[in-house]
């Protein structure tokens, strides 16, 4: 992967300048970008999903593409553009403008849209997932036309406000509109982590996801427990047991029939490989605060968090929430649940293995529904591109170390229909590191990060005509 | 039980003209006390306790008692009396100011501390449990002292605020200091259902009760399901696993081992008793809005609300609980559980076995807690002693109709503790009806029921010495 005398670039160097002088402004556009509360999955923010939509345009105005706001049935896309470079190949950048709820607000050491600097970190919602990441690609353009007038490649850039929402507008767009608009020879994404400070990472897959609420009602108001209890079917207690059927904790299996039909094995030369990355567990379990890491028997921990499937629960509520005892025998009582997924289980198929498992699991005396909320499939990438020898040796210039080659327990539901409808190969690179924090309290990316990602991305742009 | 002509007592109509009389208000004064929020569960509400502790000794002191604040380590109690005919028997009412909290506010027609009066209802927290009823044997104290400036026995009324939190306040009062102040021939208590419309009843039974809060610990803080999933433990999975291990929705029955062991089983003799009650299932079904009744198999349904155990799982939450999807794998849940108790179940025994059952349910990589939150045993009373004759003939006269003998499957902590130390039967007479929902949004009690409950109590004065 390292250059050699013939095919050796152009050096970056000037754009580096330009990038290092460029820096305060690039950031306190990040933080402009930051202060807008777009959280996608709660409609209450429409107005500010839309107002960054329109941020995002701008700021691609301001770096030199042809830009403008594309209408979807959803939220609107950003799209821009700079092809003038006829003959060159073409990279398409994605990222996405919205962000995850910022709750439970009380454990943020600052208001989550006020973001704070904290020596290397900026601390924010959305500071790494992905508002950080994808605006180091669309700075290291600004900086390179400020540089030098021109790009060496054709550029575009598609940012999408409904990736934490599992919304279809993006996809709906890709598949009926967008094959000759967004046509390029490489898509490359930052929306996630390296392996870890100083250790740049290739991934080559992504797992899928399934999410769904399950809702048990059983009487129409909450019943006096003393009065009623025993005689009437519970919600909650039906719930349970629904949920506990899905799921054995002890050996870390998911118990529903047909779930792991279609699941492909890891083979042996990559469950070595994995073996042989470097793994701290009293570190990983120090860093999320637990004892000791458990998971499906039979597997490491690495191929639990990127190869293996799962269910979690993400949320469940129901009854008497208050401080103490109400003895109630309440309602109703819901839970929502998400499953990823990896090659090649199909989302479709593991949804209706859900439905037929919670409709043998339902206990009479309460109505169970399901409410399906997002499905996309595990994508798994062929490193051996040559996009991918120009990013792997952009990511080791920069960064000082060859990338690693690894998957992600994460879910991109836009990766396979990219893969599908584009047909170029996906450089999934994260800037980010592993306790980045993206959907909890205090997330934070590192400022050197922004800063070394813009180098990146420049870099990249350079090696790919090297 | 219907009167003789030997036993016949000198009539009550003076003071039924005076009630009649004092209706509005009466009523007027009811509405004050209904109006003041005494949620005991909750501390937010201190200053309103203190203040509906006052309000009862204030309108005690109105009704001719001699009355006053006891103040405990809990919320203060009020109490009266008037003990001005010596050798007559003396009745102990005791009742509870508090009330349960009123969530979930959006479900209630009208604020639920603004009473409202909706043809013969009375709609309000508190309405039904315990004010509404509780009240009316105070009213019925009063126009008798107004219309005849005497009383033919003693009474003694004593009223807590900690009847709906659990709290020990009454408890430790009556034994260590009130085994003197309490004495009596017999303990009225109005805090519950009679069995429907113009059929009054006489309860022999009520369950015990068991509260606990299980808490279920994993990383310290939200993750992304997506980075850690599969490999680290889930607390809302193990929290839902724990609780299916406690109870069987298919068969009705509590999978806590020893929880069935000191279960004293229904004699034939009761169990023909109340299957020859009337019981409409449609109608039962339909009042609470489900579709079929189930519950413990073997059993009817009058035996599962009153004669058989259980365990409902009051309240539940963790993780993610607003709109749409956020795929955190949480930190932690929490369930609220009550397990209602039958003779000869000791509480402290099923607590002890409820921790050892969730603790070996308790899968690795998870915290968990329990909470006891409250414990009293079940009690069943002798129906066969004169004041359950008098209270008998007193509903028969008012009511139209011989009481039913039924047991309840409501709780009352303060009944064995009556039993104990005072060693008096007790009277448990409820004069609210099986559709007044208690704990439940739009509680009501039936203006006609707080009339005919003021004569109630007042001919029962009167026939404690026929």
């Amino acid at each position: 992967m390292s250059p050699t005398a013939e095919s050796s670039p152009a050096s970056t160097a000037d754009v580096f300048t330009r990038i290092d002088r460029r820096a305060g402004g690039d950031l306190d556009k990040l933080l402009q970008y930051l202060r807008i509360p777009s959280v996608s999955t709660d409609p209450a923010y429409t107005d500010d999903l839309l107002r960054c939509c329109d941020f995002v345009v701008q700021a691609m105005s301001e770096a030199g593409l042809e830009a403008r706001r594309i209408e979807t049935d959803g939220y609107p896309l950003a799209y821009g553009e700079w092809c003038k470079a006829p003959g060159r190949p073409t990279l398409l950048f994605y990222g996405h403008y919205d962000v995850q709820p910022p709750e439970p607000l009380d454990a943020w050491r600052n208001p989550p849209f006020e973001p704070t600097i904290e020596g290397d970190l900026l601390v924010a919602r959305g500071a790494t997932d992905d508002k950080g990441q994808s605006f180091a690609h669309l700075m290291a353009v600004a900086a390179m036309l400020e540089e030098r007038g021109t790009l060496p490649i054709n550029v575009k850039f598609i940012v999408e406000g409904e990736e934490e929402s599992a919304g279809e507008a993006i996809e709906d767009f890709v598949r009926k509109d967008a094959g000759r608009l967004l046509a390029c020879d490489g898509i490359v994404i930052s929306d996630g982590a390296m392996a870890g400070p100083g250790q740049p990472s290739l991934l080559y897959g992504a797992r899928g996801i399934v999410c769904a609420e399950i809702i048990v009602t059983g009487p129409d108001h909450d019943l006096h427990s003393g009065f009623y209890g025993g005689a009437v079917a519970n919600p909650i207690n039906a719930l349970t047991r629904i949920l506990a059927g899905l799921y054995d904790p002890e050996t870390g299996k998911i118990t529903i029939p047909g779930f792991y039909d279609d699941v492909r094995p890891l083979d042996g030369h990559e469950r070595a490989a994995l073996a042989a990355l470097d793994f701290d567990a009293e570190a990983f379990a120090g860093e999320v605060g637990v004892n000791e890491l458990v998971g499906e028997d039979g597997y490491t921990t690495y191929e639990r968090q990127w190869a293996r499937p799962t269910l979690d629960i993400n949320g469940i509520q129901g009854g008497y929430q208050g401080k103490g005892s109400k003895t109630v025998l309440p309602s109703v009582g819901s839970a929502k649940i998400s499953m990823r997924l990896v090659p090649d289980q199909d989302p479709e198929a593991i949804l209706e293995a859900l439905r037929r498992r919670v409709e043998r699991l339902s206990p009479a005396g309460v109505r169970v529904e399901i409410e399906e909320q997002a499905a996309a499939p595990a994508v798994l990438i062929d490193l051996d591109q040559p996009v991918m020898d120009a990013a792997a040796q952009a990511l080791e210039e920069v960064w000082g170390k060859a990338p690693l080659r690894i998957r992600d327990g994460g879910s991109l539901p836009i990766l396979s229909t990219f893969s599908e409808v584009l047909g170029a190969p996906l450089v999934l690179a994260g800037y980010g590191l592993p306790d980045d924090r993206p959907h909890s309290p205090n997330e934070k990316f590192n400022l050197s990060h922004f800063a070394k990602g813009i180098r990146t991305t420049a870099r990249l742009m350079d090696l790919m005509v090297g």
